[in-house]
């Protein structure tokens, strides 16, 4: 088993300590603060909460966490050594001395936003083993590390450092030259100082600084970054074409912060260069449409949390759906949607469990239709499926649109029975889904008639649907 | 009908077209480039792809498309025109005076990303009905509207454009004090320059600044803002701890751009002030847990389409998953994993059709067992689902650990029966389903035989499954 030595424990040394020991590894914490377990602690309940949920396969069995009473405790038998103690470089240089003088030959990574490992190393006799591995919280979910060496730092290190980081499930983008802050935390000042400017001149509150982030340019860069996005704005004509636009803006006074750098020919061309290299295989279309994809998946994420831009399509979606009065003398129409990019699976169409969520989905509107719906459920009441046996007919694939129709077979006390049907737009059959729905009390979890009033309701309703022709 | 006029027809202007057009407006166009009908079909067609993919029902009819001659025919009608020519004051403000010349009582919304309302409205009469609504690209799927009104502007012409701008699904952030570039550009140019910076002076290529960007703040950005993820990094301390832990940061030479606000009492006071009435409501834990929520869902909507942080889970996880050597002589261990956050419903459970996720990923599973996995898929072949019929027996909820046990029932040509138990971590039986799957051409998309030699070797193993008790 590998073992993680972790110098510092607050919240950046505990989210190490976690990606460490839900990957398997042994960890010993060394931290003087008294209040570090508990701090530890608190981190790790989030991240045994969270950092599994990512994966769909089992992480592998804890390695053990052990707290140690000295750093040469800590020390022992380590294969690598995160350095997480407070931002002042005396502080953090005296900690590389009393590593160095154990002899241990594990990796070293400091977690410093601020510091150049030239820095940490200064006074050091070997060393080859010590970089910056700057993470970012929650580090336990979050995959980037800036793994920065300094020309001490010897090559085979920063190899090693990359292959063990990525056996954690970070990704290490190897930044070649040492510079105060690294790349990340120099985007994120920027943006930290002109967002103080807003609000310090009154323009934005907080909130509203927030919201112009996280529904506009926030979402675009959790998929991709400044320049893939501003590429695929250019359009055909190309990264130098958007430059040519853009760049003139850079000289009007719009930020607070005005040094701005000589867009050159040459400047313009190496990032053109380097944009084709990055994204040059895709063509602008392709890029559009993975763009489209990835925001339309990263966004009906956060429609299940009722979340950021999850949330406005929840309140936009209730205002569309306005549904006629129902006509129980028909079949009941209880879906009408788009197979979303995010149901399709390796064969190239949707995945036979979304099958499954829009009868699920069917079964919700049939039983809003009946008077038991969200309201009736805030009462404490629901209905549960006890099984669902579905037929498939056709493949359905991405942006294809379907409609459900839905037919009661039977309702009798707590017991429902429903069968849908899905069809194409076009009329033909792609599945069928028979299911089964008992009544249950929601605080006892267990089964039981709906109460008298609603019941006698429902009945009246099933009369109608009693009388169509019955599914074979 | 409720009536847009779209002037100018880029990528924007295409954009807000779309957006009109696929809520059920009628749409009337004008653009005197004789390319605007090809560049707006473009950003129409993928909008009619990825727009319904939000919605779990169906948008509304579209409303009609119109190429006009004139400004007049376009304006004919029209309850809200949406200017998004070219950035030149000059032109936008001639274009005005055409508006205004017709008389139309339409509210009027510029796309600038620049000009201030108080600077189109130079000129006009009546300027009442003019503000800025500045979008972000796409336009159709991105929600950010920034909406500038000046002190020129009626507060009933800003209302009302609120509510048009929610019934297409947009989030107006009302900006109460016009500047130039509003609050996103200027944030994004305060990127963009520290951007153009790390490349000027070869620290980074634009690839590595947009990993630093998407692997990290990306990700937090696309759910919660700046100032709630430090809030949250400040802990239970609150933001005027944190602000007094980073703030020091900002008098370090990090980035090129220096001109930095005084961290007064005051602003760190308002700051603070303006965080609480934010999010105040929820303790730091709550927020935490959100937070988590959010990136989770996020990152697993990423790994449905294997990108950006998505891309990096799926590599990782299959250096994680290692299974043993397969025994056909014991029911088949084919799932082990974490119920995540995006699976639960509103039962407070997971939702049904989640179950028969975890049977699909099991037959993957067994068909990997079989020797009929992804490499065999490579060659054209596959194995699709039939019918499946699942029997719900306990829930499950967010977090919980479940393993499924699988075995193969029938194995007879082209058919392929299974059966799958779910069971809690503590073996409790959840649910199970019994699945037949058919052997098919994944060209012709229709069943046959598997070839020969896998046939034999599938045979061999489900001869030892055979002997397995049966399931009732």
């Amino acid at each position: 088993m590998n073992t993680a030595c972790i110098i510092g424990g607050g919240v950046i040394g505990g989210g190490w300590a976690a990606r460490f020991l839900l990957n398997g590894w042994r960890v010993q914490v060394f931290d003087p603060d008294p209040e570090a377990p508990r701090k530890i602690g608190e981190v790790l309940d989030n991240a045994r909460y969270a950092l599994p949920m990512l994966y769909d396969v089992a992480l592998p069995a804890e390695g053990g966490l052990v707290f140690c009473e000295t750093l040469e405790e800590a020390l022992n038998g380590a294969d690598w050594v995160q350095e997480s103690v407070p931002e002042r470089l005396e502080l953090k240089q005296k900690v590389y001395a009393q590593i160095e003088a154990t002899g241990t030959d594990a990796l070293i990574g400091s977690s410093t936003s601020g510091f150049k490992p030239s820095e940490l190393q200064e006074g050091m006799e070997k060393p080859d083993n010590v970089f910056v591995t700057h993470p970012f919280n929650p580090v336990y979910l979050l995959p980037l590390v800036e793994l920065v060496p300094s020309d001490k730092t010897a090559p085979s290190a920063v190899e090693g450092a990359k292959d063990i980081l990525r056996s954690i499930g970070m990704h290490p983008l190897h930044i070649r030259k040492e510079i105060d802050a690294h790349i990340a935390d120099r985007l994120l000042e920027a943006v930290w100082r002109e967002g103080l400017w807003l609000i310090n001149d009154g323009i934005a509150t907080t909130e509203e600084i927030d919201d112009a982030i996280r529904y506009g340019f926030g979402l675009r860069w959790g998929q991709m970054g400044l320049f893939e996005t501003y590429r695929i704005a250019g359009g055909e004509a190309g990264m130098k074409h958007f430059i040519a636009q853009f760049g003139p803006a850079l000289e009007w006074p719009w930020t607070k912060l005005m040094d701005v750098p000589d867009l050159t020919d040459d400047l313009v061309n190496k990032i053109a260069d380097q944009s084709d290299a990055q994204s040059g295989q895709h063509s602008i279309r392709a890029l559009e449409r993975m763009r489209d994809n990835n925001l339309v998946a990263m966004m009906r994420g956060l429609k299940t949390q009722n979340a950021a831009a999850g949330a406005l399509i929840k309140t936009h979606e209730a205002m569309i759906n306005k549904p006629d009065a129902t006509d129980f003398c028909k079949p009941l129409k209880t879906i009408s949607r788009t197979i979303p990019a995010d149901w399709v699976d390796y064969n190239g169409h949707m995945n036979e469990s979304r099958y499954g969520q829009v009868f699920s989905d069917a079964a919700d509107t049939v039983l809003d239709m009946l008077g038991a719906g969200p309201d009736y459920v805030a009462t404490g009441k629901s209905y549960f499926t006890v099984n669902i046996d579905i037929n498939f007919v056709l493949e359905t694939h991405v942006a294809d649109q379907i409609v459900v129709e839905s037919q009661i077979l039977l309702l009798d006390g707590k017991k429902l029975k429903l069968f849908h049907r899905m069809q194409s737009a076009s009329g033909a059959l792609l599945a069928t889904g028979e299911q089964f729905l008992l009544h249950v009390d929601l605080t006892t979890r267990k089964s039981c008639p709906p109460e008298d009033a609603l019941l006698s309701e429902m009945v009246k309703k099933f009369e109608h649907q009693k009388a169509l022709p019955q599914p074979d």
